[in-house]
């Protein structure tokens, strides 16, 4: 039993689509989330800034004594868990994994879409093959799905094309599961599930929250607390950051967000 | 006479549009040119961040003795050039007075697009009603041109549906003039101006460049340097950074590129 709180971080705020899980699957636990708005998007960014900015988000959080990590990007968690689990004394759950395990129970011709920093690192195909060596695996960089789901041009004709652009591969290929590589992309689902067809799509929310759970439990660090906090701190907070974090969290966050400096 | 380099920065690559039309104006001009591709976008930051970022830019660019300062960045020229002009020594030019007064010359009934940082700041419309009042504006930021242009997305039917998007208002009001308010903006002027029709098309990179010249004409700072550098420094170098640079200098800058950490 462990009433600390869970720390989350993201390159920006397109965590809080995992944040919304983990409240919903471990409504007892009291939660920090980190959000390096000041810095957003690390995507295109190499693996040295990813890392140097990882780990000043990282030490941010253990400094306020969480009893775990929650890495909720996929950039990051891609690029430099293990630097990030080598600095940390609380144990460290990145979102690669959990998605791979639950597109393995799904599938056996696997794409991933993220990130180019995501893609680029070839974190999927190392995880699924330590799984299934036979598993094929695609994997295409989408740099334009972030800024189009911040944008709120989810339904646009644009988007679908976009969509056609980048997946065209894919579809070629014939996978039938697509893992969705990055927080953004869930909002972008329907235009990716008309394009891409009669393919599992898996986001890396769920299976996160699920093996969150799991670990907390393993290790006794389950909470019990009939009332739990959620506390949300940016990096830089222009107007917009209030109106797009509502509409990733599915919920008003309006005051509980504060801005900081690293 | 001063062969001193001129100091030339942005929140990213985009500033090389003007620093190109700089080459070509004034070959004999040594230069110096930062990037804060660790941290870009500047563009929808709010304005403590942007502020912040560009101080330390300037800090940079002052150590290393330049004569003049440009700022070749829309969205740090609307939001803090006076901020920038305070801590330094040596003239500072941004690129929206260029751009206004060369777009007055042009037109009557002015449209604006820029980032979300710079249409916020309102600098486009004070700089107009400073030369003149009974000039009517109309500002739109596009929070999706940069990353399309980014991702070299100019001649793709989506973009032209994207364009449509945003410039709806702007057609709808019959401007005869547009600024295009970005440094990156004038990579997608082929479907920006097939979309607003029959409209002059203000781009800051050539007005920056002349008004650069006049500047160092009346304060004797000309060089007659007949070897002049160009040296390109970047706070963060993804792989992709060499490509699009080029891309926007027009030329091949392979090892010219530096990467330095402020």
């Amino acid at each position: 039993m462990n009433n600390n709180p869970i720390g989350v971080f993201d390159s920006g705020i397109g965590g809080l689509t995992v944040t919304k899980e983990i409240v919903r699957q471990l409504p007892n636990e009291s939660i920090i989330y980190l959000g390096d708005t000041a810095r957003v998007p690390y995507g295109p960014r190499s693996k040295e800034a990813i890392t140097k900015f990882a780990l000043e988000l990282t030490e941010f959080l253990l400094k306020r004594k969480v009893k775990c990590l929650v890495v909720a990007c996929n950039t990051i968690s891609a690029t430099c868990l293990d630097e990030i689990t080598k600095i940390s004394p609380v144990p460290v759950l990145g979102v690669v994994e959990p998605a791979v395990k639950f597109a393995l129970q799904k599938g056996q011709k696997i794409g991933v879409i993220g990130t180019t920093g995501t893609i680029n690192s070839k974190a999927y195909e190392k995880k699924i093959s330590e799984f299934n060596s036979k598993i094929k695996v695609i994997s295409v960089a989408c740099p334009l799905f972030v800024p189009i789901a911040e944008e709120g041009f989810g339904d646009h004709l644009a988007t679908k094309l976009i969509v056609e652009h980048y997946l065209s591969e894919l579809k070629d290929a014939k996978i039938d599961t697509l893992i969705l590589g990055c927080t953004h992309y869930p909002l972008l689902s329907k235009s990716i599930q008309e394009v891409i067809g009669r393919v599992n799509l898996i986001d890396s929310a769920g299976p996160s929250a699920l093996e969150l759970e799991k670990l907390l439990q393993e290790r006794s660090l389950l909470s019990e607390n009939k009332n739990p906090t959620l506390e949300i701190f940016v990096t830089d907070a222009p107007g917009r950051v209030y109106e797009v974090a509502s509409r990733f969290f599915g919920k008003e966050l309006g005051d509980k967000i504060k801005k900081i400096t690293l």
